[in-house]
């Protein structure tokens, strides 16, 4: 029974920054009076409209602006999409980072790169741990992911208990042991569960995400028929894969040699810290590898995504400087497209085959499984928890919906809430609603700049990428709109200048004429303004195009 | 037994023209001593590299320069991958074109709006139908396809018979009685067949493509289960599933409004030539539609591709004049996407789930079936031609190459062949081998111009998408290269010039700076280069990134 005071007054704020449709995926920052955490710090790649854009970070103006204690932030687990903001957001706000053990790895990397390491207090945080900031006590459990040490958190608030998932999926025959702890979940959800936000990246998905163990049957027997070698791709930090790969190499009596800087360096750090397992001798060198006999060989690369600078990219392309594919090679794989790669990796395999490899990917075998849960697992997790609310988190708007639809499904009284970037629900021990919304638009990375390329930027692009630019110059006199000299006419992406030279001449005759008979004591924004409609329709009659058309006034 | 003569010195040639990876899918040239004729005459929608790019057609240079006898086109069914192209080859080369009923009232449209109906010797071509041009006789046969109507073609010539399936499935149980003619293909295998084109689109499915009729059960259930109303949308050209459509609301006791120009076009014609069968009064004007409740309304509708300016994406948008997305209605889209268009659909989907409706669509629902034959159908066809040589068409290269192991793997003494756009292969009674290669590089359209659009408009065009353009004027004096005057710097799509404005400044004090103190007899084209590194450094050490720079001379 709710009694009135200060847990009825002060809600709980549960407010996603920043990651498109992908809620919470890269921040969620939890509030409650005067004091914040935030679980997870990622960054998002541009979709395909955002052109030019390196990365996609959150927003954490209203951190910022709040005058709050933002007191840390909890990583689930080192993928980039958890902690790859963690170099521009520490930047602005330098607060503890707990993470699990091979995440501490990951994130030391990059921010040894990014020269934070020393000034950033990074703490160390294994399941059964039990860390308070502030009004907040958290608690990692182990889940299974793509990545070793994956965790969710349970966050007792003076509200209630809150768990995030994180990413996660079932798995009861983990290739490294790591399963989720239905058995904490279910302690939790005995005790009574506040809030859940669970992963919704595969909602859409019926039924159940098979095990690890499958794609370790598929890969042995695939290494084990190959009568030549065998090139096997994957993520770099999906060091579970990695060792099904040695494993099958050691069963079949074959060494292996690693390329690709990340995976290099991914795989050093795993088998120093013990969370890869290499018989003596496995591994090749670069110098050993010419005396290797193919069918005693397995390679294990980069390129998984079909990036065009990875070696397996520049193996597709006869560019890779040790490795030349033959008739013979086979060539697993192991990834699904992130979407937006499926061009990049459909061009990968296209050429693959045309070398002569026979090449086996997700479509045609059982060469991957996801990373994330599927329906059925959702259920396990709902029925485990029972929270009274229940927030999607992860994947875009639609899977937010279907996985809101299937906790509805259970008719155990959950109320569900679809939040967005920069919605704030506000939760008391006995109600939930939305306060009001606060900015959280994305904040784009191009280069070195952070927040300096905007929509006016993006949509000029847009307007570039699609039919190019013709720039216009306009000698004048000072002070006047009178034409002092020749106009000059230059186009980019526009036509093929050579061959349409005559076009681009009638377009200078046509401004110049048009010029001529102008009003000399008009304003330069009236120039400019006529000068471009003028361009714009006469080129869009003569080629159906629309050009941007960039007149520029020279003072003479 | 071969004999010596002319059917062994002279080869049948087959050549597909145009079309990427996706070979023979937009023109397959058939060449036999001074003859030709050629199987389709498709267009490509761009992929994400062409910028800009409206279509892609096939190039028919070596046809126009060859001096032979292009004697007819035949075209497979009504698709626009298929026929697309006949505006702008048919200006090229005006020979007639053989279709069958639908693609003929689907290709008279598209020929009247290009002005060319009256000049195109367009003739009806059926199964059973035999066509003699040159030395090919012709005779189309029937195939199941996602738009009625469809065939393949069996080709007689003097080195033997060839078959060309076009686009197809089996499905024998179809909507509207298409199955495709498994007795003709047998009766063709006894004979003996020469060669067999195959559609390879799904060779990377294992299994069968299920019949029409699932869907028809899918959609009557969510039709008949829904509460307001139902909107479906799909592809123009499936008039079969725009038959269940009207089935069910028959079925239902609901009405049926259409939109979305081209769907209202296709239903209209489909209706008046008998493709479509709906009841009498089912159909609701635009006046009626408000005083339908919504129980009893289905809508049909285009944007099954979430393309911007369909009748779908404005309902999502809510923009649409007539129909207004509420809580109740139920969504169908009753389609898969087309590769390159999956971020606008899952767009489209999101934002309808925003607006309340419950949205069906092919990951989560049977709302929609594949039009192309999976392996165990691509057996049954290699099974009853058995051909002594096999050159997979449609799909790209991967699908060729797994359609061709399909092939193979039936051991039945098939020779195979895969072909990309201008190789040639030269086929005797008892041999088949490659020819010299034809050029065949893709043609771009873009608004009116064909062929005006190169990989180096592409490559600039690339350019200013990722990162902008700096135009930077100088001012110079005739025949020599001292500033005259002060140079200017104007950007797009690079920095956001107002908040960066310094940078610019920063970039024209950089540039005349170094003018200053160069060499004033040194010709434009040395003043151009050194300008262009100059700022292209500059702005790189500044931010990262690497915006087109063009220097533009004024002369004062």
């Amino acid at each position: 029974m709710a009694t009135k005071g200060s847990s009825k007054t002060t809600p709980l704020r549960i407010i996603p920054l920043g990651g498109l449709g992908e809620i919470g995926k890269n921040m969620m920052l939890f509030e409650y009076e005067n004091d914040m955490i935030a679980v997870d710090c990622g960054l998002m790649f541009p979709t395909e409209d955002m052109l030019g854009v390196d990365l996609v970070i959150p927003n954490v103006s209203y951190i910022l602006d709040s005058g709050k204690n933002f007191r840390a932030i909890f990583i689930t687990h080192g993928h980039e999409d958890h902690t790859g903001a963690l170099p521009y957001i520490l930047r602005q706000i330098n607060v503890p980072v707990y993470c699990t053990p091979l995440a501490h790895g990951l994130i030391s990397v990059k921010l040894k790169e990014a020269r934070l390491l020393q000034s950033t207090d990074l703490r160390e945080i294994r399941p059964g741990d039990s860390v308070t900031e502030g009004p907040f006590t958290v608690q990692p459990f182990q889940v299974a992911h793509s990545i070793p040490d994956s965790v969710g958190y349970a966050i007792r608030t003076p509200v209630g208990t809150c768990i995030h998932t994180g990413d996660f999926k079932l798995d009861h025959t983990p290739v490294m042991g790591q399963s989720t702890d239905l058995a904490r979940l279910a302690q939790l959800g005995d005790e009574g569960v506040l809030l859940l936000c669970a992963d919704s990246t595969y909602a859409e998905v019926p039924g159940y995400t098979p095990s690890e163990q499958i794609v370790g049957a598929a890969i042995f027997q695939l290494v084990a028929k190959a009568k030549g070698r065998v090139v096997v791709t994957t993520f770099a930090s999906l060091i579970a894969r990695v060792q099904l790969v040695f494993d099958a190499a050691e069963a079949t009596g074959r060494r292996v040699f690693i390329t690709g800087r990340s995976m290099i360096d991914n795989v050093n750090m795993a088998l120093e810290r013990g969370y890869l397992r290499a018989p003596e001798g496995m591994l090749v060198s670069v110098r050993e590898l010419p005396s290797i006999p193919h069918e005693k060989l397995v390679i294990i690369t980069t390129g998984s995504q079909g990036e065009p600078t990875s070696a397996l990219t520049r193996m597709a392309n006869q560019d890779h400087p040790h490795v030349k594919i033959v008739e013979g090679d086979t060539v697993i794989l192991s990834a699904s497209a992130v979407p937006g790669n499926e061009a990049l990796v459909h061009r990968t395999v296209d050429n693959l085959f045309k070398l002569g490899a026979k090449v086996l990917y997700n479509r045609i075998a059982d060469v991957h499984v996801r990373g994330h849960a599927a329906q059925e697992e959702l259920k396990i997790v709902q029925s485990l928890v029972r929270p009274k609310y229940f927030v999607p988190v992860h994947g875009e708007y639609r899977h937010m919906v279907l996985h809101a639809q299937v906790a509805e499904s259970m008719n155990q009284g959950t109320e569900t809430f679809i939040l967005i970037d920069g919605d704030v629900l506000e939760i008391t021990k006995d109600s939930a609603s939305f306060g009001e919304h606060i900015d959280a638009d994305y904040v784009y990375v191009d280069g070195l700049g952070v927040g300096d390329v905007d929509h006016v930027v993006l949509r000029d692009r847009k307007h570039l990428a699609s039919d190019g630019i013709v720039v216009v110059i306009l000698p004048m006199e000072k002070n006047t709109s009178k034409i002092a000299g020749a106009v000059e006419v230059v186009s980019r992406g526009f036509v093929d200048m050579d061959e349409r030279e005559e076009l681009i001449d009638r377009t200078r005759e046509h401004v110049t004429k048009k010029l001529q008979s102008a009003d000399h004591t008009l304003e330069w924004g009236a120039v400019h303004t006529e000068v471009k409609e003028t361009v714009a329709k006469f080129l869009y009659d003569e080629t159906r195009r629309r050009p941007m058309v960039l007149p520029v006034r020279v003072e003479v």
